[in-house]
């Protein structure tokens, strides 16, 4: 099967080294992962998996942070429902970059979106989803002071008259061919990748007394045809083209080969939110989670079990952060000496344990979010 | 040559019969204007001498008028460059329904309309121009406590989320058609128009504690293809569908032939800002004002000047308020006794009166803004 991979359909068996060459990204290689390793001091194990597996401008970024020119980061979540664990990934890495760099982020609410893209998807559940999404971001303890949420709809009178700019200089034969519109697609769906561009930005407007500073934006790789447009305008419009940094996706419960990402919208498919409580996870996982063992248990002692499919296996990669304990289940896996239901016990436990720390802290955002909206 | 009506083109000699079948209006019948007159108490001369010609739906305003539901009205100015006399036209009218309808008004500054439109033109040099344009729209003498200026880059946070919702329902194909846009098209050009709807309905959500309200749109006819438009979709969002009253066209002063609105913008035409002085005024209709005179003194007290074709009579049929006094020059004119320069000196000193009080009202404006700018 084909994959497809846009800002709204991801499908199929990705081949994220295809990608590379058809979006015309670098390969974060270890020469890379090194160059990044001399300022965080430490390697991200998203970095040492390939989970982060991309980039553009990257040696731009740490050029200039090397002079003495701090980047920001920007990234985003268009809300739609509930944050699934999947979205957490590129977040989790932001919040690792923020801590190491010790720079500010823009985290973008782009609240008309999905809104724009699915036909029955309301404007106020919508809303709904801003501050429950909120929450998920605040938990994963993002530095207050140097955080900033933007919305795009409440931050419209400094985010739009920047859009018109952007869009001033993309025709719809661009986006068009970027992202797969035809002449049926509304006229909100067109407009939309000049709001996404802004972040990129907009903190060199509102900071005027700093230095201009460039930008790297973290993102799953979906995202990248808007900021393949973007790179081009922005630096037309007098700022540093910004430099990005991709991620793959956490795979889909039903299995790697026929969901390319998780996915909360496609019937098919179980997805574990952040508010799933330990009873749902544990059977969501049990039922849903493809597994990569044998049909009976002689045969998986015999022959051990198929981690590369496993998603069980798969989801490790993603939560479990000890390498040691990671190749351990690998090994036992494949080996035999570890059975699916076993492996989907270990996982039940690390989503949980997750879960529980990331649902009190979700709590206490609640009264934390004023500290991160950004103040107009 | 075939006249051309769009929002950013108006070309040739224009046939507004025509155009009210082109575009589905209905005339400005005597009928409509007797029913006008039954609440105004008397006829404004714009509509004794068709300047205002057509409408949409003007009997359902005055069926809820009279049910005790009063409409608010809603027109506007895109802001490029200085305030023409053309321009006041529409705004006229529109302050003699506020006064006799006692009625809100809602006059919208799209600051980014002719920024996209117009390749050249630049983001700052359309700031200065809502300033100086908002100066002439309240030397009219619109009433403060009911008049509410709408500027979209300044209040797209509340625009915007109602944009969207517009935006949603209006493909790339009707606006294609609507408008003869290409491909080439920016992306905020196309997205455009959905602003353009939301003064329409956005005073009903701004006073939710107020019944709603229907809107009513005073406008040049080239505006028409926006609200064609946008009629179809408000009703969608749960609005009235908005009506409106269309008014042709000041002619340039090069002539009625050659150009079918005065534009300050096509090259080949002089055009008379609010701004003007009157020794500019004296000279620009001097040299420019196209006239319907014979070649010789002689031959024009021989055979009479034709007034249909003479820029500086038709300009008085829009600034010389009393019936009679227009008579007598439409008759002297075509006599042959009165002589196209003793014309022109009519129009200058019309002109030239009115100026001078706008100008005195308009520098009396600066300090009002405040009390007109919408105060979200």
């Amino acid at each position: 099967m084909n994959s497809i991979v846009t800002p709204w359909e991801v499908k199929g068996n990705i081949d994220y080294n295809k990608l590379i060459t058809e979006f015309g990204l670098s390969k974060l290689d270890n020469k890379m992962i090194k160059r990044i390793e001399k300022h965080t001091g430490e390697i991200h194990y998203f970095l040492k998996r390939g989970i982060f597996f991309a980039h553009r401008d990257m040696n731009f970024i740490l050029d200039e942070y090397e002079k003495g020119n701090k980047f920001f980061l920007y990234t985003g979540r268009a809300p739609s429902g509930h944050t699934h664990l999947g979205h957490l990934i590129p977040w989790i890495f932001t919040k690792w970059l923020q801590d190491k760099f010790g720079v500010e982020l823009w985290f973008q609410f782009p609240d008309e979106e999905k809104f724009l893209f699915k036909q029955e998807l309301e404007y106020d559940k919508v809303q709904e989803m801003v501050y429950e999404n909120m929450l998920d971001v605040i938990a994963l303890g993002f530095d207050p002071k140097k955080t900033h949420f933007l919305i795009d709809t409440k931050h419209a009178d400094i985010m739009y008259p920047e859009a018109i700019k952007v869009a001033k200089k993309i025709t719809f034969s661009t986006v068009r061919s970027a992202f797969g519109f035809e002449n049926d697609q509304n006229i909100g769906a067109i407009f939309y990748t000049a709001m996404q561009a802004v972040p990129a930005f907009l903190p060199n407007i509102l900071e005027k007394n700093k230095k201009p500073r460039p930008c790297l934006i973290p993102h799953a790789i979906d995202q990248d045809p808007h900021f393949r447009v973007s790179r081009d305008v922005i630096p037309k419009l007098g700022y540093y083209k910004p430099a990005s940094i991709q991620c793959r996706f956490l795979p889909g419960l039903a299995g790697i080969e026929s969901d390319g990402k998780m996915s909360s919208s496609s019937g098919n498919n179980a997805t574990i939110f952040t508010t799933d409580d330990a009873k749902t996870v544990k059977k969501k996982i049990n039922k849903y989670a493809f597994s990569g063992g044998r049909e009976t248990v002689e045969e998986h002692r015999k022959k051990g079990g198929i981690p590369e499919i496993d998603v069980s296996y798969q989801w490790l990669t993603f939560f479990e952060e000890d390498d040691k304990k990671l190749k351990k289940i690998y090994e036992d896996y494949k080996s035999g000496a570890l059975l699916s239901g076993e492996l989907k016990a270990i996982l039940i436990d690390k989503i949980n344990e997750f879960l529980k720390k990331h649902q009190e802290k979700r709590e206490k955002a609640k009264s934390q979010l004023n500290n991160f909206i950004y103040k107009k």
